[in-house]
């Protein structure tokens, strides 16, 4: 089972990843996390040319086959390999960002990227796409705060125009509604506790597992 | 006037660019020389990703989409301005490298990578490709004799075994049996400047210039 959060800056999936893998970890299946671009020492050398500040002269095209790289990368070393010997995989973005970031965002030709995540992926998608939700002002503050605590954090993607993130934002929801069986909408400015209830249940329904075992 | 320069490992290009640019300028154009991957501070950065022997375990897609990204940036950050400005440009390796070892060499869809090559070429196709032809074993021997003068400049891709660069030197052949127009192909085992006299013949003719002016 293959599961991916997605969500515009300061929706907190890192902490819902956190709390829900140690749920299915507490239930005796294998979990890996994993995150984007990254997961991989190639992604990682891909990552940080994608989070320089001085790369802000990258071409949009550059930006979207460097991720579709560290993608590529990212399920031929890790997340196959895992789902191959019966795993569970949380991946904190996937696909879904390069749509909704560069294609909705940016405004590049979505059926082009659609081909380019088809061949960086070789046709995997995940089962559940978790999609937290969250008001985007609301958001890149919670993130902002987050950024002064730890220097550092505060990067390119995050430095983008409000109205480039009001677009991300309405992609996600189209995206979401087209395809209703794979995705969920999670409200992210619930409690974490509500949040993260939402994730289990559908997961518990997907794994057959019931709430509250052990 | 965009000319990429192709061939085998070995076949020579870098001696016969530097001799065409010299000759380009001579007669009053701008010239710019450039490489692929790299020629920008993104591209270096994914040469060094790509030409690691350490990423030896890297997927032929990521490989791909790695060179994609790095002539994405060289392509809006060198080469159109070159262009639009009426200079020419002269290319070591463009995107008929990764039809030719990523399609013919690793047998990856061609279809694939030219809808991927188009979306970061931004169309943009050489107006001439010099294919500097040589016989596989050859070319190999020249390069590594160079290697043994030259350590670190051997590298991964060249480590590759036999039969991929036949398949490549086949693939070369077939794109410009299929567009002669567009392709000069000259046999690089024969003498440097007899090379670079065909070259010379061919860019003369398409810049309108007398050979030997000057």
């Amino acid at each position: 089972m293959f599961i991916a959060f997605e969500g515009p800056e300061g929706s907190g999936k890192s902490t819902q990843i956190m709390l829900l893998s140690g749920w299915v970890r507490e239930r005796g299946l294998s979990v890996l996390t994993t995150r984007e671009p990254g997961g991989t020492a190639i992604g990682d050398r891909v990552r940080a040319i994608l989070l320089d500040h001085a790369a802000s002269e990258m071409s949009p095209q550059a930006e979207v086959l460097l991720f579709s790289a560290a993608r590529a990368q990212l399920v031929s070393e890790v997340i196959r390999p895992h789902l191959e010997a019966g795993g569970v995989v949380l991946c904190d973005r996937f696909a879904d960002s390069t749509m909704a970031y560069q294609g909705y965002g940016h405004q590049l030709p979505l059926d082009k990227l659609a081909t380019i995540t088809e061949f960086a992926t070789g046709g995997l998608r995940p089962d559940l796409v978790a999609y937290l939700d969250i008001d985007v002002q609301a958001g890149l503050r919670r993130k902002q705060q987050h950024a002064q605590d730890d220097a550092g954090q505060w990067n390119r993607m995050e430095a983008k125009a409000l109205a480039f993130h009001e677009r991300v934002r309405a992609g996600y929801l189209a995206m979401a509604a087209a395809d209703p069986a794979r995705w969920l909408v999670v409200d992210a400015g619930q409690r974490v506790e509500d949040v993260q209830g939402h994730l289990r249940a559908r997961v518990a329904e997907m794994l057959q597992l019931a709430i509250g075992d052990r």
